[in-house]
């Protein structure tokens, strides 16, 4: 599967999808620029004049709820749905859900379009599941590891991918078992931005990945690979922002292959209302 | 009073405050990641949807209204009632008041909302007290020095302290020695939001600093000592910036001591309607 | 006239001319810190309530459609016409024109107030002047060298200077000879907003430089100058985003005699629907 998530990136880069980004106004020129380096192509059409016509011709989209208004909530609906219908992949950031109310029911009202990969933070993917209060602000009170069991209900009751990014990250499926992927850096969280892109890497890999697991594992195998590579280079957070974005375009397979690790478990049972045979 | 100062920067990062920031568009970003390098926790909610619901929650909030509309406006209203009847620090950023009348009349409404912490350039202190007609555009037009006066009526007017960022910084409060505080870099000048980001320190100090004077104190002095080793190691605003993230990081009670320069005024009397007995 | 360029750079110094940018909201950072950085003074004041009164008093106005809503079209318009009226320099940057319906019917409408130069890509210009269908989302799919009949068609239909960026860009007017400019790097493509940026930077030298296609010109080369200094120095977007910033910031006259490349056509004749007396 290392081999697989390596090729990935030279897939993205032959591909250079079209990535349609619907997302919060802290994060677009970070996130513009982590794509255009991992080798995708940004389009940040998000208006509620544009986004539906846009999401017509796009090859993804992601759409992360960071600071949603009622307007943008009405193009991300839009959105949502066309990928929806056309059967491109699209990603929900569903970001400090479970800290506001207003975000938490256009979250929820979201995965009636069927997002194909959702990618959070621990205390994100329980509230959104059901099962917690959120975090602090956009940062995760919980940890990635007590998140295994919402996470795999959420995947079960919205037939997503459910990747949980923290110091290690975590893949979950219905059907499949979970995997916990190791790469990455500390001093990610000390950048603005760096999950948020990681979401838009996500959309991309789904162009070329036909599995939506190998999408999100290649996603983040690409962004935490980067980040470690890095964290050997920079100190502190301006030189690490900058160098994260040089080494998304730097890494190359042999760089994906040297620095993640994957752990496939095979003994967690995911609890939830879903009966086993739907694994 | 700089022990004081150097001590803050450490609190600051036990606390990690969570600091709601309603700003303008341009400066999201390096106002979020000054935040996270300095040591506090960015929360960019800034919409009429959640800004009141999130205000009940934060540990300090910024207001700064480089970009407001009539929408944004309502927001920030909101979240400064809000922050105003729970006593938490809250920080006005009168960005280029003076020049634009829906702006200027915005801001001075604002105050009916008691803010902690007024912080602008000269221009702008004096256009919100009423003795100037506001700068060029973003720029100041007139000195620091000239804004005591100033400065001083618009603390009595409005139980603030008042902020005046500049080649040196002036911070009055009603009752104590105007101070001039010695750090920072003139390249500073050269790159987007560092002043606005300054605003947005100065609300996190105020989770650590029950005297809103050293609150303001400390978060100029953290962003001037950080500007001036980012001086020593860039010489153009592109790396610059990157040199004042790393640096706001970087620095440490040490660093403030060896870099900042304090001087208390005891001779300035500043003019103005309020009684001698007010001070 | 390579001398008047470098010139010009110098001259933008001394002026240090107020630019208002009503942009897209994924490059305001960048604009403003590349303005800054060039010499010139960002105003991003682009909001409906205040877009028409800074459009009085400010030197130069840039309009991005990047991401364009009803309410930014409205706050366009009038600042638009405040510049067609005062007779100060207005860029119009016709992002991703051609792709989409919304954005391109009101780039058309724009061109009624006359602006002073049209900065695109190929695939832009071409959509705008009625010969294309756009690229892809903001990528131009055409050859800047397949622009030089549609460009010079928008230039006679519109009266504006059409700048046309590139691996070498174009620059078209009405009565004279198109200009090819040889400088730049191809790494100003893998960092968000080198473009856009680039149309700000137009309107700041239009206050500089009484002829426009000077300040196109003057534009292009300092930008270019720039981004190849900074592929020396740089290998990947990240640093090199860094360092085109500081390369603004420190290329001089010399720089940009050394660095640019002009090239005067005069065989080519612009096909089109204005009658050769008019060139």
């Amino acid at each position: 599967m290392i081999e697989d998530v390596a090729r990935a990136v030279t897939e993205l880069r032959a591909a250079r999808p079209l990535v349609q980004c619907l997302t919060n106004k802290v994060v677009p020129q970070i996130t513009a620029d982590a794509l255009l380096a991992a080798g995708a192509t940004p389009a940040m059409v998000d208006t509620s004049e544009e986004a539906a016509a846009f999401a017509a011709v796009t090859d993804a989209v992601l759409i992360n709820v960071g600071t949603v208004t009622s307007d943008a909530a009405q193009a991300m609906r839009s959105a949502a749905e066309v990928a929806d219908r056309r059967g491109i992949g699209w990603v929900l950031d569903p970001v400090a859900v479970g800290v506001l109310g207003f975000r938490t029911r256009f979250a929820r009202d979201l995965l009636a379009s069927r997002p194909t990969v959702i990618r959070g933070n621990a205390s994100e993917i329980l509230a959104l599941s059901g099962d917690g209060q959120g975090g602090r602000g956009v940062d995760a009170t919980d940890a990635v590891d007590a998140a295994v069991t919402s996470a795999a209900a959420l995947a079960r009751a919205s037939g997503a991918v459910v990747a949980v990014s923290g110091s290690r990250d975590l893949i979950v499926a219905t059907g499949r078992p979970p995997l916990f992927l190791e790469s990455g850096h500390e001093m990610m969280q000390w950048v603005i931005g760096t999950g948020c892109a990681l979401g838009a890497l996500v959309a991309a890999y789904t162009k070329v990945c036909a599995d939506p697991v190998l999408a999100a594992l290649a996603a983040h195998a690409h962004a935490g690979a980067a980040g470690t590579l890095a964290g050997r280079a920079a100190p502190a957070p301006g030189s690490f922002s900058t160098a994260w974005l040089d080494a998304l375009y730097l890494a190359d397979e042999q760089t994906i292959r040297d620095i993640i690790q994957l752990h496939i478990l095979d003994s967690v049972e995911p609890a939830g209302p879903g009966p086993r045979t739907q694994r």
